[in-house]
C-alpha cells in the first residue's frame, strides 16, 4: 500500500441531499485527524476522463464547515462511466497519477461504485466507496442518506394537497420517484395518510382502488389522495383507454399519475387531478436525520482511507457504520418486501 | 331592508389559502357581535341550485375557531354558475327563502361575484361579496388572500431546485400558475432569484433568454432556473419543433415548461429539465400574512352585513379594508404592469 | 387469558410527536383486523384513578385516520402514578373492570411503563406497553418516536440563528432538552454544524470551548453557536461568578444557556446571547420519520394484543419491531456513548 | 452635487431578514444600470469611526446574486453612533473621503437614519437612507421588511405549541419581540389564533384574561395560548407576588411571559408554562414577501443615488416605493391603533 498524502473525492450519478455532508466529514477528518490533503474532483468520473480547467477543487476545513446544510453536491456530478468507453478506465488511472491522488473516495450509486470496484480490482486503485441513492434500494446498507429527505418532501406535498382535494371533492394522484423500488412512495404514502399507495413491487389492483374510493364516497368523502411510484405499470388496455387530446389537440399521456387519474375518474365518477413531484424530491436542505447519517458515513470513510481498507465501502448496519466490500454494494436491489407493503395496505381507506 | 337573522355563506371557484380565515371571521363576528345565526352552504352556488342532504352546515364560534390554519375551504366549492342554466337563478332565490337565509356572504372570484351581483340587481338578494383569487388579478382590491401563500410555495420550490440544477449543470424550468396574469410567477421569480422569469403579459424574447444562459455558461455557471407562467405563449413554430416521443413512444408535449425546456436545451446546449408545480401551489396552510388579510376581510364583511351594504364587496385599499360595489369587482383584470416587469427583468442573469 | 373485546388505550407523561401515530395504528388495526372495540382513556392513569365525565373517548377508524399529522396526543396526558398513592393501583384495576376494558395499551415513558408492568405483575392486568420518550434514552429500543422531530426542530432553530450570530458577531448559546441524556443536543449540534456541543454525559471543558472561539476570532470569525443540554452542569464557582442583575434589578440566573453565555462573554471577550428552546421542541407535526416509526409501533402493539403478549412492550431492534418484557423497558438509561460524542467533537471549531 | 463613482453601503442596528435583499438590489442596480462601483462597509458606522482591516468589502453583481435568501446582513452590523462620541462625526466624513466614497446608502433604524440625516445636514454627505426595523413601527413607511418574517416565525411557534398545550391542559404564554410597539405580537397573535394577545399599547386587563380561560375551562378546554409582547407592563404588586425560587434556589423572574404564566396559574388554577422566542424571531431566511419588499427598496434606493436625492430615504406608501426626507423617518413611532387591537380582541376566547 502506497502511503497516502493526497485524497481525491468525487460524486457521481443523481444528486441526493446529504452528499455535502459526506464531503464535509471526509474533508474535515482527512485534514484534521490524518493530515492528508484533500481535493475535490468536479463532475464525477468525467473529472478523470475529460478534465477541465476547473476540475480540481482544493478542499480545506473552512471551505466545507457549513455545506452540511446545502442540498446537491459542491463537487458537481455526471453520469460518465469510464467503463463504457474503451480506454477511459486507463485514462482515469493515469489522470489520478497526474493529479497526484493516492486515495480516492467515490460517492455514488450502483454505477459509480461499480466503476470504483473495477478500478480497484483491475488497476489497484486505492479507492473507498460511499453509497448514495435517494431510492434506498441498496441491499448492502440499511438506509441511504437522501432517502429521509425525499420522503419528507413527498410527505409534505401530499399533506399540502389534502385540503384542496377535499375542498373540490377530487382524487389527487401524486407521482413519486422510484422506477424499480417503491421505498419513497411507501414512506410518503404511509406518513401522509394517503388513502391508497401503489409501488412497482406489487401489481396494482384497480378494482380494489376503485372500491376504496367508492366506499369513501358513500361515507360522504368524495375525495382522496393516491401516492404512486413513477415505476408502477398497468396493462396495455388501461393505457390505451386513457389516451386523449387536450384542449390544444395535443396527445397528453405517458405519465403514470396522469394515466391513473384519468382511469380513476372513469371508474369512480369522482373528479381527479394529478401532480408530478419530479425534481422537487431531490432538492433543498437535507433533513437533520440525513445530515447525521451522511456525516457518519463520511467520518467512517475517512477512517477507511487511513486504515487502507481499499475496495470497501461504508454501510449502515443496525446502528453502526461498517465497511463492506464494494462487490456487495451492487449485488442486488433492495425492494419493498411484501409484508411491509401489506402493513401499509392495512391503512388504506 | 329585511331584518337579518340568518346569514348564509358560500365559497365558489378554485380554493385559495385564506378562505377559512374569511369563514371564521364572518362566523365569529356575526354571532358574537351581531347575534345572527350563521349557516354554511356547501359547494358554492350548487348548494342553492341542487341542494343535497349535507348542504346546510350550521356554524358556531367553536366550530371555526381553529380553521384559520387550514388550507382549502370547510364549505367545499364548485364551479356551478346559476346564470349559465335557464331558471337556476330563480331556484337560488327560492332556495334561499326556503333555507330562511336573509343575507348571503359570497366568497369567490369573478364568476362567483358576478352571480352575486346579478342576484342582487335582479332579485334584490341581500348579498355581500368577498373577493378571492390566488392570482391577485382583481383590479378592485390591492391584494387578494391566497396570493402570498402561492408565491411562498413557488418560491420555496425554486429555492429547493437550485442545488440540484447546479449539481447537475442543468437549466430547470418551473411552471407556475397564471393563465392571464403573471403575478405569482413575478413574485416567485423575484423572491427566488430565478435567472429568468417569463409572464403572459410580456412576449418572451427567447434570443435574450438564450443569451443570458450562454453568458452564464461562459462565466462557469452552466446551470440556471427559469420561472414561467403556464399562460406564456410562444410561436407555433417553436412548439412544433419540440414535439417529440418519449421512451414509450408517447408524444410528450403541451406544457409550457416542457416545451420551453426542450427549446432551451436546443438553443443553449445545456441540459434542461422541467417541473410543473400545479396544485401544490394552492394547498396547505396559509401564510401568516394571508391569515391576517383574510381575517380582516371577513371581519369587514360581517360589518357590511350589519350595515346592510348589499351589493358591495370588501376590498383592500392601501392599508384599509373598504367596501366597493360588486360591479367594480369584475371590471377588469389587473395584470403585471410593464414597469414592474422591467424592474424584475433588471435582475435577470 | 380472558378473551379481548374492548381495548383501552392511554398516554402518560410528557407528550411526544408521534403519540397520535401510535393511537391511530392501534385503533385502526384493532378494529379492522381484529374486530375489537377501542376506547381512549383521557389523561393517562388519572383516567382510572380519578375518572371524569369525559374520560372515555370511543375511537373509530374514521376518528383517527388523519391524526397522524398532529403533534401531542388526542388522549391528553398526565403525570399521575397510581403506585405513588396508597390504594390507587387497586382503583385502577377496579375501574378497568367497570369500563369493561379487557386489554390495555399504555403508551409512555419509564414511569408509565413501570406502572403498566406492576399492574400486570401484581394484578394480572392484560397490558401491552409502547415506549415513548423524546429523549431517546431507553435502552430497550433503538430509537423512540418524537426524537427525530425534536432534533429537527432544534436543528432548524440553530440554523436560523446562524445568520444573526454572524451579523452581530456574537456567540449564541442554545439550550436544548435533555436532563440526563444528551441525545437531542448531540443530534441537533451535529446536524446544525454548531461550533461546540455540550451534553450532560461529558463534563464541559470551558478552557477548550474558550480556545475554540478565540481561534475562530483570530481567523476573522468573531461569532459562533453553542448547543447545550439543559442538564449540563458546571462548577459552583462558575455559577456564582455570572449571577448578575438585569436592568430592572432582578437577579437573572439559573438557566444553563444563560449562565454559559455570560461565562463565555467573560472568557472570550465576544458578545454573547442565549436562547432557550423549551416547549417548542415537543410541539408541532411529527417528521415523516416519526410518523412511520410510531405507526409501526402501533401496528405491532395491536398484534401484541391479539397475540396476548401481556406484560410486553414493543421495541425497535435493527429494522424490526419486536416485543420485549416491560421489565427491560425501565432497565437503564441509554446515554450518549463517549465515542459517539468524540465523533461529534472532532467537528468542533 | 459631486459626481458619483463609488457608492458605499452599510447596515446598522439589529439585523432584520431582508437586509441582504436591499444590499443585493442596490449593488446590482448601481453596477449594471448606473455603472458605479459599490463597496460594502462592515459593521455599520463603526466602519468609518474605527475602520479595521476587513472594513471594505468590494461588492460585485455575482457576489450578491444569491444572498436574497439569506437572513442577517453580509455587511455585519453594530450599534456604533458617531454622534454619541465627540469628534466621531468628523471622522466619518474624513474616512468617507479617504475611502473615496461619493455616495452612501445607510440601511438601518431610527438611530442609523438619524446619524445619516445629521451627516447630510451638517456636512453635506451624499446619503440615501433605507428604513429597517423588524418592529414595523416607523410612521414614515407603511411596512418594513423583516416584519413579515418575524410574524411568520412567531406564528409558526404558537401553532406548534398548541398541541402540547392541549395535550397537557396547560396555558402556554409566548413572549414576542416588541418593547414599545406590539405589531409582531398583534400579527402573530391574530394569525395563530392565540386565545389572548397582549401588547404594550394597551394595559392588560388580567381579570378579563382570567375570565376568558375560566370560561374555556367550563367548556372543557382547560388549555390555551397567550401571545404577549416583551414590552407589556404590569403593576408592581403583580410582579412581587410571582417572584419565587426554583429548584436550585435561584430567583427566577423578570421576563414578562414568566411572570404572566405564574400569575395566570394562580388566578385560573390551570397549569401554565412560558416560552421566550427571543433571537429566533430575527433569524433565518426571509419570507418571499420580505424578499420582494427589500428588493424594491434597494432598487429604488439605487435610483435615488442616481437622482441625487440626498437626505432622503425610501419608503412604502400604498403600493409604491417613494422617497421621503430622512427627517420624517425618525418622526414618531407607529404603534398599534386602538381599533386594530379591538378587532383582534373580538377574536379572543
Amino acid at each position: 500500500m502506497a502511503e497516502v498524502k493526497r485524497v481525491g473525492m468525487l460524486t457521481g450519478g443523481g444528486d441526493a441531499p446529504g452528499l455535502n455532508g459526506v464531503i464535509r466529514a471526509v474533508t474535515m477528518r482527512c485534514i484534521s485527524e490524518y493530515g492528508y490533503e484533500v481535493v475535490g474532483l468536479r463532475r464525477g468520473w468525467k473529472a478523470l476522463t475529460a478534465p477541465e480547467e476547473d476540475t480540481l477543487m482544493p478542499l480545506g476545513v473552512e471551505d466545507v464547515r457549513y455545506i452540511l446544510q446545502e442540498g446537491g453536491t459542491v463537487l458537481g456530478s455526471s453520469r460518465t462511466n469510464p467503463y463504457k468507453n474503451e480506454g477511459d478506465a486507463e485514462k482515469v488511472v493515469e489522470q489520478l497519477r497526474e493529479f497526484g491522488i493516492d486515495a480516492l473516495v467515490a460517492i455514488g450509486g450502483d454505477d459509480t461504485l461499480g466503476v470504483a470496484r473495477r478500478l480497484h480490482d483491475d488497476f489497484g486503485v486505492q479507492v473507498i466507496g460511499c453509497p448514495k441513492t435517494i431510492d434506498n434500494d441498496l441491499s448492502a446498507t440499511d438506509t441511504t442518506f437522501g432517502y429521509d429527505t425525499a420522503v419528507a418532501i413527498a410527505t409534505d406535498a401530499i399533506d399540502r394537497l389534502r385540503t384542496t382535494a377535499k375542498s373540490h371533492e377530487r382524487i389527487l394522484v401524486v407521482e413519486i420517484m422510484g422506477r424499480h423500488a417503491g421505498w419513497i412512495t411507501y414512506g410518503a404514502g404511509l406518513a401522509s395518510s394517503a388513502n391508497v399507495t401503489l409501488i412497482p413491487e406489487v401489481e396494482p389492483d384497480l378494482d380494489e382502488v376503485t372500491a376504496i374510493f367508492k366506499k369513501r364516497a358513500e361515507n360522504g368523502e368524495r375525495w382522496g389522495l393516491v401516492a404512486v411510484s413513477e415505476g408502477v405499470t398497468f396493462s396495455e388496455d388501461f393505457v390505451t383507454q386513457t389516451a386523449e387530446k387536450d384542449e390544444f389537440g395535443h396527445v397528453r399521456l405517458g405519465g403514470v399519475a396522469e394515466g391513473l387519474a384519468a382511469e380513476l375518474k372513469e371508474r369512480t365518477g369522482i373528479d381527479t387531478r394529478h401532480v408530478v413531484l419530479g425534481h422537487l424530491q431531490r432538492g433543498g436542505t437535507p433533513t437533520a436525520n440525513d445530515r447525521i447519517l451522511s456525516t457518519r458515513y463520511g467520518y467512517r470513510a475517512a477512517e477507511a482511507v487511513a486504515n487502507g481498507e481499499w475496495g470497501k465501502m461504508v454501510a449502515l448496519r443496525g446502528d453502526e457504520i461498517v465497511t463492506v466490500s464494494l462487490a456487495e454494494a451492487t449485488d442486488e436491489t433492495k425492494t419493498v418486501p411484501k409484508e411491509t407493503y401489506e402493513m401499509l395496505r392495512s391503512f388504506f381507506g
